[in-house]
């Protein structure tokens, strides 16, 4: 299936399908692979430094991939935005925080910028700023997020922001999601999940089996990984997570675990070095329904687009014209 | 667009685009007007008794309608069914609690039964049943739902239930959302919040005004309607309302509402009496956000069917095949 548009144009693809940057998950090899593949793989930093940078992008040997950051953590250390534009990548994602003060140097150094949002509000803000994509995410996604459900979402984003080419991201998984996305009217997807579910994914081998045996509804959005972590994450959002001891023990009693920090960070942070994943978090988007094995990067670049074209010869077929 | 399937066939139908058993929303008037332009509208008695279904179905002036009850409240007067069954419908559509009792009595009286589901667990459990069509509920719908979002569920809840045709529900208010949620392996669409802001539903002026001008941003999945009213809804299921000052005030602080309701329920009561929407509830999807102005009902259906071949000619425009 040919599909050029906006997107892929001005970021120079052959798909409109982006890895999104997880947190110490998407690692250069895994962004590397999915631009090889035809899309475009963002590196994500999460609260890691400039040392991790450095590695990722040469673990990523010199193939066009893009970054992706916390906004509100990267105003605590902004140093690393100047480490990553060194490495002249593709595109800057910015997700959950004030991305002003950082557009002026992603546009100096010639790298196109995404902005991720997550309500209607946020989108028309967003769209007043000197950005090239905006990314409208919903609820189902894995890891942090906020609540509205991306079906009604992205099409409300993409009337609200028009003519911004709109990335859908949050349960997507294969080539019927992005068939969808783009009846809705986005310009591409961009999926995390399913990509932490690779062989190129950093990240424990127990947590990629926990998401190809996993299902949708045994996720959680929850604020319980950030206040044990002591993270000051902005009001609104909460992260997806696969549900396991820790979150039956926590889940809706905030307010105890915020009292119990002191006892539980240490343990966590144990359980989190030894990868016991009871307690240490996985996150995982609602999409994990449609994750059955651990596959290369590339595979699932190339089953998206042979999926969407099925589904599409599918809708012709159903719909065949006025 | 012509668009023929097992949805519409089995149906008798011209379009796959079905009007939700709003509770005390959809009443004849709005089924029939739906019905008549080429969908299938269902009337939802809610908790309302067999009075209202003889005046509804009387009020649909013999156009082919369906009905849809709460399942766990037909479990409290089940005569509701017989009365129903009466006026020969062509579908039973259950939602929410448990549907095996009443399956044999709507087999024997001809009719179609849609089952709704929220989980993919569900799913599974309502595909050994005789059912013949299962409706995937998104998070995003207005009213009682829980928590899945519908872009992930639905593709996941097609997967497992095959070949029984599913039906998607939840924010789907255009035609974009119509092809969306085909490309995802759904029949059709069950539409509520779109069609509550018609003409033709019944509810208060001031609610239809309140979606029109109101956005998916404000809205929330709570309890606290149905608390302050003493409904026992089983647990998982809650409603979502456009926020107002009675979601301000007692969202998240559910135990002190229930402490209170000896004072509260007959506040709320007089405020539901009165059309006080500041105190009372106005049920409402995160599509909202594509509602733009009262309209009939017939509009809405020719107007979908108008921006779903739309949307499927961007769609080949975009992809001219492999």
């Amino acid at each position: 299936m040919q599909l050029q548009n906006e997107l892929t144009e001005r970021l120079g693809l052959r798909y409109p399908i982006l890895c999104a940057p997880m947190g110490a998950v998407a690692g250069g090899r895994l962004a590397a692979a999915v631009s090889r593949a035809g899309g475009l793989g963002l590196i994500g930093p999460g609260y890691l430094g400039t040392d991790w940078l450095d590695a990722q992008f040469e673990a990523a040997e010199d193939v066009r991939i893009g970054v992706g950051f916390i906004t509100w953590d990267l105003a605590r250390s902004p140093e690393r935005l100047d480490a990553a534009l060194a490495h002249k990548p593709a595109a800057v994602m910015l997700s959950f925080g004030d991305p002003e003060p950082f557009l002026p140097a992603i546009r100096r150094a010639g790298a196109r910028v995404l902005l991720q949002v997550q309500t209607l509000e946020a989108a028309e803000r967003a769209a007043a700023l000197d950005v090239d994509f905006i990314v409208a995410q919903g609820s189902e996604a894995g890891g942090h997020g906020a609540d509205r459900g991306l079906f009604p979402l992205l099409p409300a984003v993409v009337d609200a922001v028009a003519p911004i080419p709109v990335v859908a991201a949050g349960g997507i998984a294969d080539g019927r999601g992005l068939v969808a996305a783009l009846a809705l009217g986005a310009h591409g997807i961009l999926v995390g999940t399913r990509f932490y579910a690779t062989e190129e994914a950093l990240g424990h081998a127990a947590a990629k089996t926990l998401l190809v045996s996993g299902g949708g509804d045994a996720t959680v959005r929850t604020q319980i990984f950030d206040i044990v972590r002591g993270l000051s994450w902005p009001s609104g959002f909460t992260g997806r997570a696969l549900r396991n001891a820790f979150t039956e023990r926590w889940h809706g009693r905030e307010a105890n675990l915020r009292a119990a920090v002191p006892q539980e960070q240490p343990r966590y942070a144990q359980a989190a070095r030894s990868g016991d994943l009871n307690t240490a978090v996985v996150w995982a988007g609602e999409g994990i329904d449609l994750v059955h094995e651990v596959l290369p990067a590339a595979t699932i670049v190339e089953r998206i687009m042979r999926e969407a074209d099925a589904a599409l010869r599918n809708l012709t077929r159903h719909a065949p014209g006025p």
